[in-house]
C-alpha cells in the first residue's frame, strides 16, 4: 500500500531525523534530498525506505562518521583523490562532485576519485549536478558483492553502476543510470517472497549455473552480470563491473571486490566512487551541441515502435515522468515506510 | 581452412598493399599493424580479412582520403576536438590517440574527440597505447547502425564499442573491449550460412521481436543491445550504445545514429571516436597502484570456478593467449584471405 506525501514535507522529515543523529543541518538536507529524489524518480530501492538500514542504524552504531572531513589526499591539475573519512555516502558524494565541478569550471575537464565512503543512493543525483551546469557528468561507484564473474561461482563484484548525464536543449538531459548486473537483488527478493520463478538470465545457483529459483540465487548463489551467461555475452557485463571497480575502488585507494561491505556489516563499508565532469563549451558552441543532443533524442523518439509498444524511450525519461507525477501529486511512499519515519520523529 | 603466417611478414605484406593505394609509408605501417594486431588477438572480424572491403576498395573509389590532414578544430587545455578529414580509420585513430597522449603527458588527464573518420579496427589497439605509457586508456567509437533500440523496430544504433585499458604490474593490462550489442553481426551471419538457429536473446525480426532465425535478424531485423529484451534489461545495453554515440558522434560533431555509413556505402562514413588517457601517477604512487591492480586480478583468478570450467578470466586475457600463440606459431589467417593478399601484390 502506497500513500502520497508532499516532496517538501518528506524532505523536511528526513532532514530532521538525520540531523538528530549528529549530522550538521546542511549535510542532513543534502542526504534527505538525495533519498527523496530517488523516490521521486521511481527508484524506491534507493529512497527513504533505506533511511534506517543504510544510514540511521549505521550512524547510531558508530559505523558511519556523522562529521567527516572529506579531504584531498592527492591533487594535481584537474584530478583529485579524496578521502571520504567514512562519512555518509550522499554527503561524501555530494562534496566530491562539488569539488569535481569546481575543478571542471577551472580546467574544463575534471575527475574526482573518492575512497572510504558508503552507499550514496542514486548515482544520477551527482551526474545531474554536472548537467545542471551545462557539463557532461559521470558517476561510478562500487558496491557490496552480489555479482558472480563469468565462469565463477562466488559473489565477487558489486552491481557497480555506471551513470552518464549529457545536457540537452529543449529536452531534459540524457541520464543513463544503470547497474552492471542484469537486475538488482531486490527484484529477485520480490520474486522469492511471491514464490515466483525468475528468468534464468537473472542469476546463478551456488555452482554458478543459471537457475529460475530466486531462493537459490539468494542463498549461496548470486546475480549474473548484464548479459547473463557466456552464450548471451555476460562476460561483457562482468567486464563493465570490473572496470567500474578498478576505477572507483582499486585506483581510488578504496576497498574493492568483496572487501566492500554491505550496510549490514559491522565495519566501515569502504565504498569507492568516481566523479567526472566535462564542460560542453570545450567541445564547441554549447547551443549547437545541445541542439545536436536534442536531434539525437528526437530521432530515437521517431523510431517506429514494436507492435504493442508506444515508442522508444531515451535514458532518464521514465524517471522524469515519475518526478513530474511526484511534484504534481506527491511522492509515492509505502504506508509503513512513512509511518516508521513519523514514529522515528516521535 | 587456416594457415599460419609470420606476424612480421603479414604486417609487411599489408603495409606494401596499403602503400600502393597512395598512403604514406608510415600510415600504411600503422594501419597494417592495427589490422594484424586484431588477427593476433583472435579478432578475425577486424583483421586483414577486412583489408579489401573496409579499406582498399574505399581508398580506390575515393571514399577514403589517403592523405588526411588530421587537425584540431577546437583545443582548450587537456581537451581537443579533431577532424579526421575522412582519412583511413586506423590512421586517424592512431594520430588522435597520439595527440591525446601528448596532452595527458602534460596535463595528466586528456580527452580527444574525433569527427569525420572511418572504421578504425579494434578499439583495444588505441587504449593499449595509453596503457603502454602507464596511463589508463579509454576508446569509444560509433559504427554503422545494426542495433535496434528497446521497444523499437529499426536499426538506429551501431554496435558502439567501449574499451578501457588499465595498466597492471606483474600482470598484463586489464583490457575490456566490448561491443554494446549482444553479439557482432558476423556471428549471426555464420549461423545463417550454417542454417543454425541463434539464441532468441541475440536479435530481433522486422517487428523488433526476438527471433531464433538468423535470416530474419539479417533481413529487416537487427541485433539486440547487450542484455537482450526488456525483461533481461536490454535497455541497459541500449543506453550504453546511446551514451557512446552521444560522446563519440554527437559531441564530436560527427555523424550519429543511422547517419553513420557502413563500408559498403558510396559516401564518407562519418564515424566519430573518443579517446581518453589518465596518468596513474596523478592518483598515487604508480607502483602501489599497479600492485593493487595485480591483486584485483589475482582475486578474480582465485574465484572458485563453475563445475567444468577451468577458472575465471579477466578482460584481455583471452586475447593475450591468442597473441602469444601467434608470436610463437604464426598468425592464424584463412587460406583464401592470405591468397588474396598475395594476389593483390601480384
Amino acid at each position: 500500500m502506497y500513500v502520497r506525501v508532499d516532496a517538501g514535507e518528506l524532505r523536511a522529515l528526513a532532514t530532521r531525523i538525520l540531523a538528530r543523529t549528529g549530522l550538521p543541518d546542511g549535510d542532513a538536507q543534502v542526504a534527505a534530498d538525495v533519498l527523496v529524489s530517488a523516490d521521486m524518480r521511481g527508484i524506491e530501492s534507493h529512497g527513504v525506505s533505506r533511511l534506517h538500514s543504510y544510514y540511521l542504524e549505521r550512524l547510531r552504531r558508530g559505523l558511519i562518521n556523522p562529521l567527516p572531513k572529506v579531504r584531498p589526499v592527492r591533487r594535481s591539475g584537474a584530478v583529485v583523490v579524496l578521502d571520504g573519512d567514512n562519512g555518509l555516502g550522499p554527503v561524501v558524494a555530494y562534496r566530491s562532485m562539488e569539488t569535481c565541478l569546481e575543478l571542471a569550471r577551472e580546467h574544463g575537464l575534471a575527475l574526482a576519485l573518492t575512497r572510504s565512503s558508503n552507499h550514496f543512493g542514486i548515482a544520477a543525483y551527482y551526474a545531474l549536478m554536472a548537467a545542471a551546469e551545462g557539463m557532461v557528468g559521470l558517476c561510478l561507484t562500487n558496491t557490496q558483492p552480489l555479482v558472480i564473474p563469468t565462469f565463477g561461482r562466488r559473489r565477487l563484484l558489486g552491481t557497480n553502476p555506471i551513470c552518464l548525464a549529457v545536457p540537452a536543449g529543449r529536452h531534459p538531459p540524457f541520464v543513463l543510470d544503470m547497474a552492471t548486473s542484469v537486475v538488482p537483488i531486490g527484484r529477485v527478493e520480490v520474486h522469492a517472497r511471491r514464490g515466483r520463478a525468475v528468468p534464468r538470465a537473472w542469476g546463478a545457483d551456488a555452482d554458478g549455473r543459471p537457475t529460475s529459483d530466486p531462493d537459490r540465487i539468494l542463498r549461496g548463489g548470486g546475480l549474473f552480470p548484464l548479459g547473463g551467461t557466456e552464450r548471451t555475452s555476460g562476460y561483457k557485463g562482468y567486464g563493465l563491473a570490473a572496470a567500474v571497480d578498478l576505477l572507483a575502488g582499486v585506483l581510488s585507494g578504496s576497498a574493492y571486490l568483496d572487501e566492500v561491505k554491505g550496510p549490514g556489516h559491522p565495519e566501515p563499508c569502504g565504498v569507492g566512487h568516481l566523479f567526472g565532469a566535462l564542460r560542453l563549451d570545450l567541445l564547441g558552441d554549447p547551443e549547437v551541441l545541445r541542439d545536436r543532443v536534442d536531434r539525437f533524442i528526437d530521432r530515437l523518439h521517431a523510431c517506429p515502435p514494436q507492435p504493442g509498444r508506444k515508442g522508444v524511450l531515451v535514458a532518464g525519461e521514465k524517471e522524469l515522468l515519475h518526478e513530474r507525477d511526484a511534484l504534481a501529486h506527491g511522492v509515492r511512499v509505502r504506508r509503513e515506510v512513512l509511518a516508521r519515519l513519523r514514529a522515528e520523529e516521535g
